[in-house]
């Protein structure tokens, strides 16, 4: 190759003309900054759950009287074995009011150790809702603290919703950076209780854009799916599907957005293959660690016949500007493994 | 919590009022596009090798007499089983110059597919070093390609240098957000053959930016650490450090700006459960998926007693604003089971 005598001399003047002369071939490569290994409590977290807890809990500081009436001794309260927990939990130290968190004796031992670090009063609880739901009835009485539920509720929607509008934002400029002018087509978002879904689908209305909410279908999980089939919210299930955040039954607010006005174009339902199937690409293709329930989404664009015929037919040739939500990151290297077993 | 009757209505302005209310306390979460899943062929990748292999390609075509003595049929050649293979390939192709690519036979099936996926012509060679430098030699006489090395030329070193410009950029923007006016205090980038760690010193020289060099300590992978105690380069390697990206000796120019120029201050070295903790971490709290090679200086900065001495001396108490160079993803899930088998 070019003979190293005639290569530029070796100092920092001569990088940043190698710099000039690359630039336009790669991606910059992102400076991430991880608060865990900063050790620091930065208020400032990625997860999309504590988009609906800071919102909530902003509004409800905002609700007349609420300073008056004692709202910043009484705080918060709500149950959760999972994000939510830690989502409310880091809102309310945020924003200086207490929080606490009704969790089944069975949970996780990081999560509970996670939402504690988060300077939230955790509660045990039996692991049935209705230990659950009594447990919090019983601190509400001793307390004084509001619930904050973790989806089936506006202000919690709206939150989420939040996510939509970045989203749609994000991508233009994307879309623009390769010189055409338009938006996304549509977007794909995981439906549990639905609330990430039915505030993508808010932050779409009146865009043009199409929002597809995905489940998974083991063990029934596609609950919003068949009620839209039978026209009617299903209640209840009970999945042992692995994409585990996803196996909430869609709350009343939600279907209220995708069901009754009809928001929500329509649900797509992916079986456990597929789903680790699109976990092990994103693990080793984007190289992004993230949870099973995050990639019913992608396993719908990839390996649902029905979607993509949808596509090919309507996007034509030039195909559909997608954007799918990838949402929760909650998984350590032992349920990995167990995931994908050795063959 | 706050009434529902009293939200806002379920409306996308409503969902745009929300974000205003959120928008300080929340990451905006990265939209990631990802070209393998695009089945695009990008040319545009993240990998740091790409910069060297793009950098050395571009210096190549403007020599004189380039053009002239049929430099863009005759192309560039490589030996490398690994990131540097697929990155001579992509600079090829996106220049629009044949690679000829030697690799043992028994490289990995997955990257000799990526490799051949990229547009090079792939030759299969024995794996001893002696083999594959006589199989380029051969290709050379037959084609009249020009040898593109992996790390030891001014031009790779160069263009591996401009991680570092990047890095500092993007971290003064960073603590400027912070409300702080001043860059980083100290750089720590991985060293195997040397031409990151070179190339990143280069591009801190005379900013007064410390740059710190880091490699495993197993089986004596830490072959620029002790060349540097003894005064005299190693020349050779044989370590079946976890962080296989290392294993290489440091290079006769990497060793002149790291040794004789004293551009890198201090050479530290860590042991494979350290690259392991600091890999968990990783995986679980930055919900990045990196292969071992790439969290070795996360290793020395989290568990090396000398030089975290060293920041508390000299970085008091504001400590210092450290930049990490974390580079390589070449990671499946198998081996990840295989760095942490079930206990």
């Amino acid at each position: 190759m070019a003979d190293p005598l005639k290569s530029p001399p070796l100092t920092c003047p001569s990088v940043l003309t190698a710099h000039e002369k690359i630039k336009g071939f790669i991606h910059v490569t992102p400076v991430l900054r991880c608060t865990y290994l900063d050790d620091l409590a930065s208020s400032k977290v990625g997860a999309f759950k504590v988009r609906g807890a800071f919102h909530a809990v902003r509004r409800l500081m905002e609700e007349e009287g609420w300073e008056e009436n004692g709202g910043r001794v009484r705080g918060v309260v709500t149950h959760s074995s999972g994000n939510h927990a830690q989502a409310l939990a880091l809102a309310a130290k945020t924003m200086g009011i207490p929080a606490h968190i009704v969790m089944p004796t069975i949970s996780m031992p990081s999560k509970i150790a996670a939402t504690q670090g988060y300077g939230a009063k955790v509660i045990f609880s039996g692991s049935t809702s209705v230990e659950r739901e009594a447990k919090v009835e019983e601190v509400i009485k001793e307390t004084g603290a509001t619930l904050v539920p973790p989806y089936d509720h506006p202000d919690i929607i709206l939150g989420q919703g939040t996510l939509g509008i970045e989203l749609q934002e994000q991508a233009s400029e994307m879309i623009r950076e390769q010189g055409r002018e338009k938006g996304l087509d549509a977007i794909i978002a995981p439906c549990g209780g639905g609330g990430m879904l039915s505030g993508t689908a808010l932050s779409c209305e009146g865009t043009g854009i199409f929002v597809f909410g995905v489940e998974p279908s083991f063990g029934g999980a596609d609950d919003c799916k068949r009620g839209i089939e039978q026209g009617k919210r299903i209640e209840s299930v009970k999945s042992l599907t692995i994409a585990d955040g996803l196996r909430t039954p869609v709350g009343v607010y939600p279907w209220s957005i995708i069901y009754e006005r009809k928001l929500v174009r329509e649900m797509f339902s992916v079986g456990e293959e597929e789903i680790k199937k699109a976990l092990r690409l994103v693990l080793e293709r984007m190289k992004v660690v993230v949870e099973p329930s995050a990639v019913v989404g992608l396993a719908v664009a990839l390996f649902d016949e029905g979607f993509r015929r949808m596509v090919e037919r309507e996007g034509g040739e030039e195909g559909w500007d997608l954007g799918i939500v990838f949402s929760g990151g909650n998984v350590g290297i032992e349920a990995l493994r167990g995931l994908f077993p050795a063959s």
